[in-house]
């Protein structure tokens, strides 16, 4: 019943052959539900690191599904096989590198391997793609940095009114001219 | 008589339309008014929101005109007119990130939709383009971050001497080695 | 006898002309030695700013001499014949931008000119690259901001353990999962 669609997107190996259990993508559908008044529903996948399926998924959610907002977990780092922020890159229509920056920045304040993390983010279409880190407390502090600003960057990407809850997240929306 | 140009492109669908009037393109000659003793002349134009348009624009001023300096405001969002950025990285030669690093984090102390900005900065030939946002009080915050480094910078890039009043604006040269 | 090789690149026309001694490369190899207990060895060049040079040059540390490490310093400003930035990107396989963002952060507690570094970072195969400012004293404050996550880095991108002196710098690295 619902309209509106938010892609979780785990981006990983070994969670995706079951290894182990994803927590993280758990994690961003929690940090979501605490944050939304709206009514919606997730896109969930769990993935292996392969640039052209995190691609494809990328594609799908957007344009298929009509997710207006899509987080992928995992994949930002320096290793050979970390290729989400790649992936993300060559879907999207426009690049958002305050994304990457602030979340940088937010993580530096907890370890100095923050600047290993290559994650950005992007529109494509009318989706608005952020990369976050793997691990659940990382993600919980990213997401906290910039969701202030994700309800307005949706409405001027011409997806729907995100809805939120004052208590558990202030966000912004500047007045119109 | 004065050789000294600087470039101010409003990029705007509705003020090249004269649905309101551009008073983000005059803030920013109102700025540099306050800033510059050397005698300059603004080379002034009001182009809607299209890529190609804006590209011309920026070739035009910089290898035609001979601008060593040009400031865009408008189009740094994220909604689909907004290509001011796009348009900036396909006509320079070299990109300045630390502009738009630096933009972003002064306009974080005001509104946490400042990640939304894409503004950028780069050099054409002899030209540093600066993308500048499209509100005049962001426009006013975000110069007066980064103008402390545009003199050295436009000399750098074979540019006239810029002199400022250091009353208004406190400008930076390391020593030459 | 070591098999840690770390790249020390220093662009500059000067320098590699003899026309004035390259003091910044050797400030590199101090720096590196205060902070290192594993045996390495430096591979040094001083090479003009040609950015098929600077390339060629990238790609024999990495490839050829195994180095796990490459230092560049100079090149990285908005003259004409700065090109590191842009021969860096041509040979990585992987760009890391927290690296940039940090240390021009850093450098702007010193210096409002900080903006007009392009310094990057990426990954070629194995060996991380990280490009330093040209002055001796910059290197010093930018290598102290992003060193703490280079040993970590240089291990997940698949190279060997790096063992650095506590006394002189603390590295970090995040418990494995």
């Amino acid at each position: 019943m619902s309209n509106i669609k938010i892609g979780v997107v785990t981006v990983s190996d070994r969670a995706s052959k079951g290894i182990y259990e994803d927590i993280s993508g758990k994690e961003i559908i929690k940090v979501m539900e605490e944050y939304l008044i709206s009514e919606w529903e997730p896109v969930y996948e769990v993935i292996p690191d392969e640039q052209y399926i995190i691609e494809e998924t990328l594609i799908k959610m957007s344009d298929e599904e009509g997710c207006c907002l899509i987080f992928t977990t995992g994949g930002t780092g320096p290793a050979p096989r970390d290729v989400t922020p790649e992936a993300t890159e060559n879907v999207c229509h426009k690049m958002m590198p305050g994304f990457g920056e602030l979340m940088r920045q937010e993580s530096l304040k907890y370890v100095p391997t923050a600047i290993l993390s290559r994650q950005t983010a992007g529109i494509r279409n009318k989706a608005l793609i952020v990369n976050l880190p793997g691990k659940p407390k990382s993600i919980r502090e990213c997401i906290q940095a910039v969701f202030p600003a994700i309800p307005y960057c949706v409405e001027l990407a011409e997806g729907p009114i995100l809805d939120t809850n004052d208590k558990n997240i202030k966000v912004f929306r500047p007045k119109k001219k």
